[in-house]
């Protein structure tokens, strides 16, 4: 091991004792090569693909060590830190698709997209109680043109778990499935997805409920396709994944979730993808990474994250960004509909509630 | 159940106990709605998703149906099919994004796109013998720009197991990565390779050697980055990956591969995937669907496919595809570098050798 290698790991050692979320070397590099790449702290956390928690502690024992400083709302490279990296050779490419941000599809639905985005500049707006922060209006419609891509919205049964993302409208305004329903626990966004559903003239099958409750029987083994964008602690991805799941009528039915990074490590990941091959036995047959992008919530300056950041300056761009999954139930699948009481929203690794 | 139900649950069944591979009800629409999308057979089986075993069977069985019919080289549906899916309102959406074609990344590596143009002109073709189809230079190029854009190629060591795709060329006229290394076991393309290496003046370390026996000491732990493109045996999937696996240096080092499901149901991804997180204790990062498109190749005629395919004409367009996984090591992988004798290649969902 060289000598750079050799702090790489002191860093990450010092950070995972410190902040009890795993941190490897790599860790240490990906947050170094970020920096190369923007100086705002928030859109190193994105570009990183790490927890938050973990690159708020790296950003400030690299500043320790002499490789990035801090200037203003800035964060820089100083010389060493540019001369590592230079030594290193290492760095991000920059090959994106500009036409589609590296979601895959287009999300031009012509007069869908129009009436959408005259739609939302009414919405309520996110707030804290509920872990909410909406997805931008070109993730919600891009995440319609992904499952209609791949056939799971026209003449499906569609059901939507807590929609502050309001794809609900989205797909109303398409005319393309058979039925919407919601479930969503906050009543000023159930009200507006029906006062909008009776202005554009389609149905939407609303339950103001909390999902900590089973669905009810009307609802079990009625669907197609679910979408939901779960809190990403393990019992909130399990409750919202296996509802829906539980929802579906049968093999070879989907379901979409969005998962960040940015409020659970890999090693997370890894668990509550064994949870899904072998608990609730389905496949995943699509991830697309930062498919989802979302728009910077009021309350960022009450967040964990907030009081973790080094700088106390507000993002310059879309910081927070998930994975789009898509799954596929299979022979044997099952989902989860028991009740399950308590906390869902907070664990060590959750930075953004 | 419906009449429309009970007659696709009939055929599902029907299949897939002609077929030994899992076949649902839902696999027949899949098949119908692909059918609305292209009157060929192998473009058929792209858009459906579904094994090219249980799609050739599928289609026999709804033209006994008189769901679909056979005119010339051309598959269409009947009056009664088109009445179906109307009722139904299903199909798929087109949204694919016209830029990337899905792959997230655009390939114009400039100076290196057209030096590889430039190569692959004399390529030696694919055979039949070690399961061998090529994908197209634009994937190929697409591929070095996914590893670059995720931090995985430049200044990495990086090990290609396998490389009719020429991954290991087109890297290494990027001169972005600090190590190549191929192995690969026809001698015609270690060969060509080498030649190449030379005369554009890059380095790539070469490995004659199949892979069923062990990697050789100075390879094992040796690299950051892996690519592969196996056979969708689980025996094959578990030797290539596996083989990858064992020859990264330590944690958060990536792996690339490519996963049809022309030659694989969801069921065996299922269990695929089950290894991966249980067995490997790597996490899955990204699965982008079809960002492997693969040239036709010169052996079509004499594969399995081409025995079971309904009507005996070529391809019309890229009709072999794969979903390109990226994995991550973490705490407590593993990888598998035993000697794995005997067939590789072949089990009952192999239809394209």
């Amino acid at each position: 091991m060289n000598f750079v290698e050799s702090i790489f790991n002191k860093i990450a050692k010092k950070v995972e004792a410190e902040v009890k979320v795993p941190c490897y070397s790599r860790s240490v590099e990906f947050v170094l090569m970020a920096a190369q790449k923007t100086p705002d702290f928030w859109m190193i956390v994105r570009y990183s693909g790490e927890p938050l928690v973990v690159v708020a502690s790296i950003v400030r024992e690299l500043e320790n060590h002499g490789l990035i400083k801090f200037e203003g709302n800035k964060i820089l490279l100083t010389k060493e830190g540019e001369r590592i990296l230079e030594n290193l050779k290492i760095g991000f490419g920059n090959y994106l698709c500009k036409a589609c941000l590296g979601k895959t599809v287009s999300w031009d639905l012509g007069e869908v997209t129009r009436e959408f985005l005259n739609i939302v500049k009414d919405r309520p707006e996110a707030v804290k109680e509920y872990d909410q922060g909406y997805v931008n209006s070109e993730t919600t419609l891009a995440r319609i043109a992904f499952m209609d891509q791949r056939g799971d919205l026209r003449g499906k049964n569609l059901l939507i778990l807590g929609d502050d993302d309001l794809v609900s409208i989205a797909a109303g305004l398409t005319g393309l499935p058979k039925h919407i329903a919601v479930v969503e626990i906050d009543e000023r966004l159930t009200s507006f997805i029906k006062r909008v559903a009776e202005e554009y003239g389609f149905d939407v099958a609303v339950y103001t409920m909390d999902l900590r409750n089973p669905l009810p029987e009307e609802l079990v083994g009625k669907f197609d396709t679910f979408q939901t964008d779960p809190p990403e602690t393990l019992p909130a991805l399990k409750l919202f994944i296996g509802r829906g799941i539980a929802a579906l009528k049968g093999e070879k039915c989907a379901g979409y979730f969005g998962l960040t990074r940015i409020d659970a490590s890999l090693d997370k990941w890894r668990e509550f993808q064994k949870i899904l091959v072998t608990e609730f036995k389905v496949v995943i047959t699509d991830m697309i990474r930062d498919f989802n992008e979302y728009v910077n919530w009021g309350y960022i300056e009450e967040m964990r994250g907030w009081d973790l950041a080094p700088l106390k300056a507000r993002p310059t761009g879309y910081w927070f960004t998930s994975t789009f999954y898509r799954i596929e139930t299979l022979k044997g699948f099952k989902g989860f509909n028991e009740p399950m009481p308590g906390d869902i929203y907070y664990d060590e690794e959750t930075a953004s509630v």
